[in-house]
């Protein structure tokens, strides 16, 4: 079985496949399955791992939800944390789905209308919704991989599934970043950015009714957009169909704007939302109070280097103002 | 000017260069110079910024430090932090020099032989040195790009130097496992990890007199290698002339030996070494005690995803265990 282990100096989690990969596996990969023959098009449902869920009309599915193919998480088992040596590591447990976007190989769900868009929206929080259940699982994850240059495993347009027992160490360091200002300040960073960002105006990208996408003021990646509900939450899971809706109709709007200004450029967006197993609804102050659940964009326009790796210092070649410019204006 | 920004939920800094790149620059760069047109090789000394320092041997030189050609950061200026909004901000105050390390354009150093890469490790010390001299810079970060799947600006062989007048934020965070750990165990986090992978083999890659590498037990990258002094050290540039003729034979064995496993794949190595300023030969617990100089070999033969950017937790497709296995016996 696969297993997770703890980088002891940075307290970072990794996954650790017990099937590891020869030299020659990444140096000459096998021929990739041609475009004709995606296992993720209509036809061939019975190829996949046991459907999770999906979005039927009469015969048609919308949208399906399946295992991945190769998991590094596995639902069964306990958590199994254990020392070795100096060092620390657990089982793989968690789950690994691969939500299939679009029954067209060729088209993304936002070039099918807002409605598809509101369908993968309302399968993500229902995923989240069921997975938080488990109480092994601290985290869930959904993130997109759009093109090779974002390390799409398929060209089918498809999103994914990561639910760990472990909090993800960037989420962590959100959390902590976001804790650290509420007990500074004792408001939320977030709503406290969205409020800053609405003054100054140059990085702002467009506002719907329930939603506020902007250019941060020091970013990763050119380009990239974080999404904000303007009304303050927490959890993904606790956003509501008005919400849900509007948020579609956002996401179907960016997306089409960052195809206009960059093309067809990889990109990736993950949700970052409040872990598992937080008392929400207390009276005293909680995470509810300091985390604000949020979008992260992050097209993949250069390629990072040594200097990044080596410092998780970035470089932007274009400025968060100009980046802002180009997607308004499109 | 370009400018420093810090992220106001993650405390990350990075740079916002004042000349914005079009979305265009992105997606139709520029065509390449051509190999024959090198700017980087000899014959061409007067095309590239000032030298500003080099080692030669009659007419004919060896390696060249020379300024980037488009720095981010620049040497001139006070630090100018100040505040802007509810964001943080400093002027790139620093310096970003290139590297020369082969005088050939086809020949890695390590192929050139272990005094070629001597002749490198010898100018990264003279560089650390010189440059810590400058009271405004808190980092110094020297870097490896090769192949332009690892961010290599150049395909003539070359290292980087970056100067920085923050602690860029993996350091820090590197700096802050390594003082937890010694305010738990008294004892060095790298000391004792060097002490365990001697102790239990299996992902010692193998040792020389004054070093060892050893494939770390969480890294971020398969086949993700690190040297680390066998003398306890905080700083790179207190490094002997012997321990220097005994890491450039490390070095150029290793090289060699990734190249044999793992053909030409890109690749970026970093030096982390404590930052400037540090009371280094103190009698009271200082970070001397705690933190140990290493470098850090990053093979690229993955393309990182929406998972990894949107959670900085890794998938390991080989081993540690394994990657160790297939150096060891290369």
């Amino acid at each position: 079985m696969h297993e997770l282990r703890k980088d002891p100096l940075l307290g970072r989690w990794v996954a650790v496949v017990s099937d590891s990969k020869s030299p020659d596996d990444y140096r000459f990969p096998t021929e990739e399955t041609k475009e004709t023959s995606c296992v993720l098009c209509p036809g061939r449902e019975e190829e996949t791992p046991p459907e999770i869920v999906a979005v039927r009309e009469g015969d048609k599915w919308w949208t399906r939800v399946i295992p991945n193919f190769r998991p590094i998480l596995h639902v069964e088992g306990d958590l199994g944390r254990k020392g070795l040596g100096m060092y620390d590591k657990m089982n793989s447990v968690g789950a690994n789905e691969i939500i299939i976007d679009s029954p067209e190989h060729n088209r993304q769900p936002e070039d099918m209308g807002v409605e598809q868009v509101l369908r993968i929206i309302r399968l993500y929080r229902d995923r989240v919704a069921d997975l938080e259940k488990d109480q092994r699982l601290r985290y869930i994850l959904i993130f997109k991989n759009s093109g090779k240059g974002a390390g799409a495993a398929y060209s089918h347009p498809h999103s994914e599934v990561m639910a760990t027992p472990i909090i993800p160490k960037l989420i962590k360091e959100e959390l902590d970043g976001a804790k650290q200002y509420y007990a500074y300040k004792e408001r939320c960073i977030f709503c406290d950015i969205m409020r800053e960002e609405l003054r100054v105006g140059e990085r702002v990208i467009f506002e719907t009714r329930d939603f506020f996408i902007f250019s941060p003021f020091a970013p990763k990646f050119p380009f990239e957009s974080w999404i904000v509900p303007k009304r303050h939450g927490c959890a993904f899971q606790d956003i509501t169909d008005s919400e849900m809706e509007d948020l579609s109709l956002m996401l179907f709007t960016v997306l089409k704007k960052m195809r206009r200004v960059l093309g067809d450029s990889p990109y990736n967006y993950v949700i970052h939302t409040a872990p598992n197993r937080i008392p929400r609804r207390n009276h005293w102050h909680t995470l509810g109070d300091d985390f604000h659940w949020h979008i992260e964009i992050m097209p993949r326009l250069v390629m990072m280097s040594g200097f990044e790796w080596g410092s998780d210092f970035y470089v932007l070649t274009t400025s968060p103002e100009d980046a802002a410019k180009y997607l308004r204006e499109a």
